[in-house]
């Protein structure tokens, strides 16, 4: 009879009427039947990632996502830059390096975000950078960047903005086409509330000229193939089926929610999250002025083992939040609030962080945070 | 109240009790729990793959875990061969060629099999080799090769010997260690019974050896990451976590049934496949010396449309086959009879083949097939 609620910056809840579909028989890929899915899917895609741009589809978590994006579009030696502020900002950085471009760090605090001041003085003593690498929604830390002003700055460029949107599509504002994002790099499993096993790449004209230009060798991710295939509403190896048939199914729910509430749902529920947190002595981690909806990351007191804390709440009571990771282990925990949540969820979340916290001998009064929370989530 | 039968050689029908399991709400990755259904999924794919060594799990196509063997074991310019009888080696090949290694392809006719002394002598001539590419079950054609007679030829030399079992696996015999193949790849939606989204590679000692030394660059398919991941019961990246657990329960039902009695099974449908399609005056496309059991090609009369035969049972009756790939587009037909089938399905199928067969003008006694399929599947 335990719960089984995941708050984690994904993979996120999947709603029953998604669950559902994923458990239907499944249909031959190469057939008119599916090639109206495909079409459904790029449509609806293309809506959330706010693009008129492609979006091609990858049979491949998030990171494979990130793969095509560096192999297609840049060759051996090629200038990027790589904003590392967090494990995620690490992943574009090891991609890079590891398909040998010719890679500037920049390096920013955990919890802190990269500036369009910062981007634009790299650019211009770089004036040959092909690409900018940057993240939505760094879940290791909880900071969102400035990407508006970030596009704006590499816009005047030559080189192409490729931002991480994995764990933000859908959840927080991203203006693909109107804040310049040349490349976005989404997943199923997190804002589109699926599990894992697609991943989605749009790509601007701009970049679909370096990709056209770049001589890395690719095959599995070469958006080349993906672009001619998805011409004729095909990919060019067999896709994930079932999780695509059923993100038909969760894009129409999106549309049908409109995407600027889900964006004000999931602000309405971090504030009370943080509400919540803040009445029971729980530090914001991040930077305030940077922090992400997609996720409240706080700092767990320092006689609590926040490690402890995590498994306790996952293993006895079936509610699962994210640990730190690297420098973070066992002192904040993330609870991710995106994907199929309502404020019940977050209150459930919420109640059982005072729990065991409360075993754990943290002092607090006892229903403290849902006060704040239950107060944050009423206010008019 | 059509019908929704896939006779297709991959996706194949996921049968119910695979669905519900699928249909559940999912877990989060990186937890007891999930660690559990990896180490179950290792165990058993091990079964499966008759094999002691590693198999690690991809979150692809499969033919991203033919990427993953190529760019693990071959540094560019290191010499492969590459079998090419059809649309899967010719996979071989392209991705051999497109990660740079000194390629020498061995074109087989389709239709025929490569042979223990071809390769022995490509080998002999080519001392350097580090890999050889071949097909278990080549779907476009039909055919299968003698691998346990190649893999008593390429264990005499310095070359890995590397299956693209993606179709074959858990249908026809594999003995991955006694027959030498060092690595062997599949995927989830075949033999298996699940959607696409997952792929599997095994390594042996001699394949790790290679894996270790290549320099070829590689991040989202380092077998390196898959092994130091695997022994924690992990996956580098976030994997297809709906497929991989109900992976456990297709893994227990193929236990169950018996490995050797599945095999069995196979041959005794394609055996009435064959009967039923003779019967009626449709010939086996490849040569029946090296015809694999996972399918059956058959030729189309010439005054057939072999692509309206196949677009009329699917979109009127709701009985998927597949067509002719390149060359043989609209010239054969090809039901498979893998995955999660059974005699009533394949007569169902050879039902629609005669009434299609019989709206289109081809001439033969209505019956002919499912009676010839019915002698053969209950033959002594």
């Amino acid at each position: 009879m335990k719960r089984n609620l995941l708050l984690t910056p994904g993979p996120t809840q999947v709603p029953p009427q998604l669950c559902e579909v994923l458990g239907r028989p499944i249909i031959h890929h190469r057939t008119p039947q599916f090639q109206d899915n495909i079409k459904q899917v790029v449509e609806g895609l293309k809506e959330v990632f706010q693009t008129k741009n492609d979006v091609y589809i990858l049979t491949s978590s998030g990171s494979g996502g990130m793969e095509a994006a560096v192999v297609n579009l840049l060759s051996p030696g090629d200038k990027a830059i790589a904003v590392d502020g967090g494990k995620f900002g690490e992943r574009w950085v090891e991609l890079c390096q590891t398909y040998k471009a010719t890679t500037i760090v920049h390096k920013v605090q955990w919890g802190k975000a990269p500036t369009a001041a910062e981007i634009k003085s790299l650019l211009d003593a770089n004036p040959d950078t092909k690409a900018v690498f940057i993240t939505l929604a760094e879940t290791s830390t909880g900071v969102t960047p400035d990407v508006k002003a970030i596009g704006a700055v590499v816009k005047e460029t030559k080189a192409v903005l490729v931002v991480d949107a994995v764990s933000g599509l859908a959840v927080q504002e991203i203006k693909t086409d109107e804040w310049f994002c040349d490349v976005v790099v989404s997943g199923s499993h997190k804002g589109l509330m699926l599990p894992p096993g697609l991943a989605f790449v749009s790509a601007s004209p701009k970049a679909l000229d370096l990709i056209n230009k770049s001589s890395a060798p690719r095959y599995y991710f070469d958006l080349r193939e993906c672009k001619k295939a998805q011409e004729k509403a095909d990919t060019p190896f067999t896709p994930a089926i079932g999780v695509l048939i059923a993100l038909v199914e969760s894009l129409n729910m999106i549309k049908k929610d409109g995407l600027q509430n889900m964006f004000a749902r999931y602000i309405h529920l971090a504030k009370a999250v943080r509400a919540g947190c803040a009445a029971i002595g729980l530090d914001l981690y991040p930077d305030p002025a940077c922090s992400t909806n997609v996720l409240t990351a706080v700092r767990i007191p320092a006689n609590i083992d926040g490690e402890k804390l995590v498994k306790t709440m996952r293993d006895t009571y079936g509610i699962t939040v994210a640990g730190g990771q690297d420098q973070l282990k066992g002192k904040v925990i993330r609870m991710a609030h995106m994907g199929a949540l309502d404020e019940y969820d977050i209150l459930t979340g919420l109640a059982c962080l005072e729990k065991v916290l409360h075993q754990m001998g943290h002092k607090f009064e006892l229903g403290a945070a849902l006060t704040a929370a239950q107060k944050s989530l009423n206010a008019k």
